[in-house]
């Protein structure tokens, strides 16, 4: 018998592993027979062109392993029984047909069903990408954030680099973050009601989790935040889309579904995503009031709201009365840098270890080094300096956007919302459909958002085309030029 | 009127902050109630012992919020009505109790009513861990991992820290993996099949997650990993208990239960957990064999395959047959350090995009520079000069801690499992009951770990009382002294 085996000379797997693997294989997958005699060690060795030792070593690998054995003075053979008979004897043979099928048909969960395959569209250099929610990276001061990091790696012991039992997030930062939320946003908590996440996005994902059945009613803005549906949409839960006015969401409508038994409101009160309003005082205590009444609970998502640029923030919701019905959900992701996994929830007491237990399952804990060099960025005061100069600048590109908009469009372009944030939604009167102006403008080489509309909700806008344009992250240059490559498009 | 509000002249809160959230707090809780006129500025300053011009900014903002009113000549007021006047028309007002109840009564989904609050056990430090699963991070070349990580923060652009589209993992760090796996475990995948997760946790979430639903059924070793039994019943699964022996699961066991529609098997191959053994090839092969007819998936974790002091590990069970129905997890948390959260799984590639969707909806993306240092780790051959060095240390301190042992208890110990990992099974013939043994040692100082049987699956075991002894992380002396003090709880 001649044993042919795929080598592959420049492959960086070692030729000693390509022939154990190959004989292996063919063995286990039944190309080699039970019983069946291999060639010489020798004879293998000149058909495969490598040497003795080569081959040796493989059939005393398989051998020990128990797939070969050798028959003295006849030579090596595919053992024809495995150690332990006993599991033989029902005759179960590993049966293998490669053509029939790539995986076994094994249901996914309902969970499983329902997830989307992310959509991620080739991102060509030349692409001016508007629907990119990242901060301008550039301007972070990574040397002052590396320093940080050296100074912390160098302690000994190295204990942050082992498993913590602070599954919700370290004392300290947990501390600092308490700290910085009740200065900056009025939220009324302690250390112990915060629980650290990997970015807002688990945030919500574990706030959705944790209240959400299938068939629930969880309420949101619509338009609204694109990921939050996918979210709640994945837990099988029924989106109530509410609408969004100049106030923001539309309490009163909220509160005509009184027979839909709604357990979370997801709201985005500083500044409304994508729309970019507040939402007023009135509506928050209206919303507030409904929520008690209800027992629902009011998740907050205060994902921006450090960027104001003409008048301070209102005050979270979640600090407005004691013990406010309210899941507040921020992050650091989005104000420092994105791959910075760390986001954080404010919630109430009675829900601190069901959060925490959460967070646990999920992924155990988040990294220990992240979390240090963050409270040291927080608590030497680092944060405040960085968000005042990035006002300045994401002011500036708010502007110029806007401008330069206005300056193709004419009064054909309305935008959307307050002076704030990092981005914002543009409405454009063209003879165009929305599918085709989204077309046109990637063409153009410009990536624009699409409004994201819950559970269908969005009421006909004829002659009426919605962007997002979420501009922090590009320069004024690039500003400049995607806002002549959306004209181009549209107008043209 | 006067008012009083409660000041903290040496709390960090700024008198300012202070004055302002007592004001607001008093008119949105309706202790001022619509229209009650507030003191002059003056006034208030003298009775709260602050300059005026404090009081004066706190009524302009509030002001400017819309809680506060100003009639010229006449004073200040708390509105009677706030902007939106249509919105109070339903007469809703807030009502403040805060002795009523601390929290809503919101009900808990099903998962969250599941979760545990972790138990975090005080951990003082003189008090030796044999149940902390942690890799001993005192001898991680710290250095060169920050001479890699400051390399890679100096790049320009500093596209690290931004948003990626890879949900998945970077696609170098994929391709490191999926070499690694080629070439140490046999595992047959492409990067494409590679979801990078936050540690072996994370993968284990995204598995349950994903394939199970309320009361389907999942079969895992007995005794088994603790954290894998608390998802699974997490997510209302339920656990069928298949029998470990000396060579691993019981693979007969679970072919009976025909009738229970298994849809995830999760075993530890390798090195089960906590045993220790390695499931035989016949078993490996008839696993493989059920799952395909049964239409399973053999979720294999793969936790600690790298120590194996006296023989080459067997190859995984997911490279063993073409398109194997096998989730595999492995980790390098605890193989480099804990808190480096990465971890990943290798997918049949039916599943890579549900795996995808899941791990963006939990969390998004890991942290794309860890992610890079971790490539240049591997791909510049730092990984296995380190296990080299890992594995004489720990197959030295696991000799001692046995020996140690066997010097207090004589025959009246037996060490299960092979030499192998980062822990072993301990069973003592003493005349203790298991949580009478537990709470000695724990007096003892030293908290030992207990085994974990999956629902309730526990045999009787009379006068024998098992623990199991996770040694990686303590030095020499510790062991010793481990030993010394178990003897002496065990034994006195």
């Amino acid at each position: 018998m001649e044993v042919a085996l795929n080598l592959d000379p420049v492959s960086p797997i070692a030729l000693y592993r390509q022939i154990y693997d190959g004989l292996r294989g063919g063995i286990v997958g039944g190309r080699f027979e039970a019983g069946a005699k291999l060639p010489a060690s020798r004879a293998l060795a000149t058909s495969l062109g490598v040497s003795r030792i080569t081959v040796t070593e493989c059939y005393e690998r398989l051998v020990s392993e128990g797939y070969l054995e050798t028959r003295r003075g006849s030579g090596t053979f595919v053992c024809s029984s495995l150690p332990e008979t006993d599991m033989y004897a029902s005759g179960v043979t590993v049966e293998i047909d490669p053509q029939v099928e790539s995986y076994p048909p094994v249901r996914l969960s309902r969970y499983g069903a329902i997830i989307d395959a992310p959509i991620r569209p080739p991102n060509p250099p030349e692409m001016l990408r508007l629907d990119s929610h990242g901060p301008d990276v550039t301007a972070f001061p990574r040397k002052l954030w590396t320093r940080l990091w050296v100074r912390r790696m160098q302690e000994d012991p190295p204990k942050l680099l082992q498993y913590t039992q602070e599954f919700n997030g370290s004392t300290e930062l947990r501390t600092a973050v308490a700290h910085y939320l009740r200065m900056s946003r009025a939220v009324v908590c302690d250390p112990n009601q915060i629980i650290i996440t990997s970015g807002s996005q688990q945030a919500l994902y574990l706030a959705a989790r944790i209240f959400l059945d299938q068939s629930d009613c969880v309420a949101m803005e619509a338009p609204g935040y694109r990921f939050a549906g996918r979210i709640f949409d994945s837990q099988g839960a029924n989106i109530l889309p509410i609408p969004v006015d100049r106030n923001g969401m539309q309490v009163s409508q909220l509160k005509k579904h009184s027979d839909k038994a709604v357990k979370l409101v997801y709201v985005t009160p500083s500044h409304q995503y994508p729309r970019g309003v507040s939402l007023s005082i009135a509506r928050r205590m209206d919303l507030l009031a409904w929520a008690r009444q209800a027992g629902a609970l009011i998740l907050e998502d205060d994902y921006d709201s450090e960027y104001r640029y003409n008048e301070r923030p209102l005050p979270s919701i979640q600090g407005m009365v004691p013990d406010a019905p309210v899941l507040y959900v921020g992050t650091f992701s989005k104000l420092l840098f994105p791959t910075l996994r760390l986001g954080y929830l404010v919630v109430p007491r009675a829900f601190q270890d069901v959060f925490t237990g959460g967070k646990l399952l999920c992924d155990l804990q988040s990294s220990s080094i992240d979390q240090r060099i963050l409270t040291d960025f927080l608590t030497e005061g680092h944060l405040e300096p960085y968000v005042r100069k990035m006002r300045i600048i994401y002011r500036n590109r708010r502007a110029l956007l806007v401008e330069s908009l206005q300056k193709h469009f004419g009064r054909r372009v309305t935008v959307y919302g307050d002076h704030a944030g990092m981005h914002f939604l543009a409405d454009f009167q063209i003879d165009l459909s929305e599918e085709e102006a989204f077309g046109r403008a990637l063409a153009a080489g410009v990536r624009l958002e699409r409004v994201y509309w819950p559970a269908c909700s969005a009421v006909e806008r004829a002659g009426h085309v919605q962007f997002v344009f979420a501009f922090a992250a590009l320069s004024e240059n690039q500003l400049i030029l995607a806002a002549e490559r959306v004209a181009g498009a549209f107008l043209s």
